[in-house]
């Protein structure tokens, strides 16, 4: 668990895109970011009030997450200065990069000296058990794709939102870096062993109040040959009791595999559905959520349309339009 | 890629179960062992010659495999006297303990200071990559299983006997701690990282010859709940021309998950398909095997005559009564 709230580190992102986890989490968990921390040549804003780390401490911030995308896999020496200074004015630091905090020599001695924390969200911290299968109290959602990143995560965040925004009991359950980064804590499921991958879901979406819903964050595909076990102990781990199926229409193939086409959203619903039965005979497919982010306004809607009136279920770019139609849905089973 | 031939230790093993390990490298690669080590009050018998370790050195032993389980997770002081002797007779070290030869402290002092191996073939030794897809040359079957421990190990190793008896190219790939020891190499798949899991079953079945069968050892099952990841990404990574579907009748529920019933053999023949055919559009289900050990002569003529007419393949059991139906179905793909 790391701790909030943050002082967010943007470096010296040459862009916005460079500084996607640290967007991630000014878009969804702005309560969680006191400020931001910017150097020279910084060229990524999140319209945080700019503050050094002294400033941040006074305003509370407990952990100094590193929301940027380093360059060439290697700490520079101009954040490292920052990263220790951090250190002793008494933040944690936390991390998804490639490239761990823990291996940096300097980082892991002032953090001992100073008693802090280095999280690295890429690397598990717990260890987890073996799924054992037995049926938990409360519900559960979880996104599942036509492929990698066709807009998982913000499906699982947008409907956490609405949630919350109505007054329901919800909870976006991480299991990537990036989502643990924006929440503070989750599973970096492609980092599991195996014999611990559907444990750790277990482990991740415990028992709960009946009329709460885990949103899971969902990972890879089972069409996706690379990353399908992750999926499916994703699925076997989670229980739904819920299905929301994840596309990207644009796709020409399966991210990174060239030879191959993205399957139906009918052959994804079918396969998931029978696969999450066998853990929860209860589950529904109860909607989908297209990601139509390189389509016109038209396109997007004729496309939305024929998506509902071909497979009879509510469709919707949850981050364009809201989520509304989904938690509809689910208020429903 | 551990040395053979080996040296079979069996230690004070209590009873034959016990040296199982052992037994199946004594059962399937009896040219891997040139002999046995028994301990005071060893209750095993490999029916091979028993050796001091000086002589099965002198008759070519590269490696000590241990083939039996420990008591209680401790690598006892009679047993270590043993192995560091072992060591400094020029041995390597070969274990599928869940505790690690290279948690030994003195072990490794004298691995090092002899220059020789310590292998754990429970944790992987090579960095995999992630899975690329890309179609191989050569053949591959793959056993999956209605359920885990239901024979795909034997199965695969009965058909590479089988296909090597009538001359044609064959290679047992071992996916598993036991498989690994009896071969020499492999990948210990539920010990694989998440995200290298169908990468590392790309790496153990490379391209091969037009006419050559890798037999890849299948592990868990779609259907088990705990390990139905891992059955995935060996679907995927192992891109199988041929499956063969596992199932041991009597099991009345999924190992370790009392709450779960075993599916039907037409319930994985056609899930395990529909998933293959993702990587290998080209796929068949060739037939079926049944471990019949817990069943009368009768009562498993009767049980394999019925899944015949019901499902119109070849069933039998490998281990009981042959492969030649099953390499026949493989030689007619």
């Amino acid at each position: 668990m790391i701790e909030t709230p943050y002082l967010l580190f943007l470096g010296d992102a040459p862009d916005a895109l460079a500084a996607k986890v640290a967007q991630g989490i000014r878009d969804w968990r702005p309560q969680n970011a006191v400020g931001q921390f910017r150097m020279e040549g910084c060229r990524a804003d999140m319209r945080l009030p700019d503050m050094t780390l002294e400033e941040a401490r006074a305003a509370g911030a407990k952990t100094l997450v590193i929301g940027v995308a380093n360059r060439g896999g290697v700490i520079s020496a101009a954040w490292k200065k920052v990263l220790v200074q951090a250190l002793e004015e008494g933040f944690d630091l936390a991390s998804g990069l490639h490239n761990l905090l823990r291996d940096e020599p300097d980082l892991v001695a002032v953090a001992k000296a100073t008693g802090r924390q280095l999280h690295d969200v890429r690397v598990p911290s717990v260890q987890y058990p073996i799924a054992n299968g037995v049926k938990r109290s409360g519900k559960r959602c979880l996104a599942v794709g036509t492929d990698c990143s066709v807009g998982k995560m913000y499906t699982a965040l947008c409907m956490d939102r609405e949630m919350k925004a109505r007054g329901l009991k919800s909870s976006f359950r991480a299991t990537g870096q990036t989502g643990i980064l924006i929440t503070g804590d989750g599973v970096p499921l492609d980092a599991v062993i195996a014999d611990f991958m559907a444990g750790s879901i277990e482990w991740l979406t415990p028992d709960n109040d009946a009329d709460h819903w885990d949103m899971i964050e969902g990972q890879g595909s089972l069409f996706h040959v690379s990353y399908s076990g992750v999926t499916l102990a994703l699925i076997h781990g989670g229980q739904p009791d819920a299905l929301v199926v994840c596309h990207e229409p644009t796709r020409e193939h399966m991210r990174g595999l060239p030879g191959y086409k993205l399957p139906s959203l009918e052959q994804v619903r079918d396969m998931a559905l029978e696969l999450a039965k066998v853990a929860n005979p209860a589950c529904q497919v109860i909607g989908y959520a297209i990601n139509t982010q390189h389509m016109s306004e038209d396109a997007a809607q004729a496309y939305l349309a024929d998506v509902e009136a071909r497979l009879g279920l509510p469709a919707t770019d949850p981050y364009r339009y809201g989520a509304d139609k989904l938690v509809d849905a689910l208020a429903a089973i």
